[in-house]
């Protein structure tokens, strides 16, 4: 299992798709937001698995440029319903552009992804498209479920994780479950490695949450706090509703529900309550209970040792990152 | 060939698939936008097509759906980029929701429009999600087309038959195809009939754009004149700078380039111009031409002389309506 091998063999894929094609309007930004960069988590994974399970880990590049396709188009669709200026610290395809070119670029990605399985005979193209459709489903599920809770001041931390199982996991799980069946795995394997995925995917959310108030501004690549100004309500917040004292947590919904002038002031404020209240050491088991519960799937996984090894090492990486 | 009986039957089976899932606000729009009614002609051609070839038309109902869901997917999402408020003669999903909405219930119908073909085997799911994947490309091209001629003051002629062919023509043509599909068609005649129906829908949408200027405001159900309000360089414009004299031609070029007050001077100007120069007779002649172009192919057909009567009949009932 050789990460660094997976990323450069699927970054030379990427560029031998180039999309070379008119309208030019519609393919330059699709180019640029693929072209950003960003960890390739997901068609990693797919490469992973496939290698796992069928030692030909090249087969699986269309089914991993699929769920990459995929995830950028829920970038660019997501930022502008974020109304964000940047991404990756770079222009966002709709200020970069304009909102009916994010719009329409968009769409056109979500179509190339399916177009990616076209590489694959009729019995694999159907099972890969199926589970796509599905997991892209959920994908817009949670963003609906993320849009919903920002009017909403009974946001339950059970409604937390079910909202981030939606948008972020069940892709990530499914970027396993492609590179199975691309390398015709047995499909209760596949649904291990999934299950695995999905709590990997749940971890993951979480310590992206806790980076974004904890991270060192030096090295976490976004705007430390973004969480916060933004007032998402994250575990971290929804926690600390739950454990604070009255005061705390009055101080923290007014802070939440009113605009700020002093951004600086807000960050430190919140954090500060955060921290009094034991928030980062909640998360941090909270992360843990997940990556624990992901590794359990890895038990019951008919793989060989160093496999089982692997994919465990790969997660624990995931969870010590620090960007 | 009993039209009615596809549509009755193709609405039933819209009814029947009505979503009641979560998260409502993803799912809401959705529904209102299919239930807006609508002429459902494609659906309908997916249906002809399946029973010429099959005698089994309901056997495409799903593939039918697919193409009716994908349809209204992109009226949602060119309501945004046009910042329509009607649609049907109701409020758009945009409007009656709010632009983040419109995004994510369009990104979802385009996903459950892939989603029907998983009714097939997978020989005719991937045949069906190919021909799909590669027309809703082709209809975004089109829609892009549209977007930056806006800002053009060189479109020719051909650039706008391409752009029609794009943005409606080959989603018509697909729609028979992939009624062939279903039925097994031999890919030959399938291959006709797309090309029947590309046409076929070029000379539609030359019809659509001599109603909106010369429809009867009584019975046109859209507001007559909007493509001169909104400066839309349709085939009546473009032939218009071709064949005016300078006079007419520089006042044309000013109405366009210029924002107007007055909108009811503005459109009885324009159609003044228009009439003056013989344009709704050079419109005839085109949709004529593509009509006739249309019918050539059922003379490639291998299919009862019943069958291609109801086709003419079929193509001349769009070519004479009023709506």
């Amino acid at each position: 299992m050789d990460i660094l091998a997976y990323q450069s063999d699927f970054l030379s894929y990427l560029d031998s798709n180039k999309i070379n094609r008119e309208p030019k309007n519609l393919y330059q930004p699709i180019e640029y937001i693929l072209q950003l960069g960003g960890k390739r988590i997901r068609p990693v994974l797919t490469l992973i698995a496939a290698d796992i399970f069928s030692g030909d880990y090249k087969k699986a590049l269309p089914a991993a440029l699929a769920v990459e396709v995929f995830h950028n188009f829920t970038l660019v669709h997501d930022d502008i319903m974020d109304d964000a200026p940047l991404r990756r610290g770079h222009e966002t395809v709709h200020e970069k552009w304009d909102i009916n070119t994010g719009i329409l670029s968009g769409d056109a990605m979500l179509i190339l992804a399916y177009q990616h399985f076209e590489n694959y005979e009729p019995e694999v193209f159907q099972k890969l498209a199926q589970l796509f459709s599905k997991t892209a489903l959920e994908v817009c599920g949670g963003q609906q479920l993320d849009v919903d809770f920002e009017t909403r001041n009974d946001v339950t931390i059970d409604e937390y994780i079910k909202m981030i199982t939606l948008k972020t996991s069940v892709l990530v799980a499914a970027a396993l479950k492609m590179g199975a069946i691309v390398a015709k795995a047995d499909e209760k394997e596949a649904q291990h490695l999934y299950n695995y995925g999905l709590n990997l995917g749940i971890a993951f959310q979480l310590q992206d949450d806790y980076l974004d108030t904890y991270g060192d501004p030096e090295t976490f690549g976004k705007q430390v706090g973004g969480d916060i100004i933004e007032n998402k309500k994250t575990y971290l917040y929804l926690k600390a509703l739950e454990v604070a004292n009255n005061a705390d947590r009055e101080n923290l919904m007014a802070l939440y529900n009113e605009k700020q002038k002093n951004i600086t002031e807000k960050i430190s404020t919140v954090s500060a309550i955060f921290s009094k209240n034991n928030i980062p050491n909640y998360t941090h088991e909270l992360i843990e209970y997940y990556t624990n519960k992901s590794f359990e799937s890895l038990t019951l996984l008919n793989i060989n040792d160093t496999a089982k090894k692997g994919l465990r090492l790969f997660g624990e990486n995931l969870m010590s990152r620090k960007v």
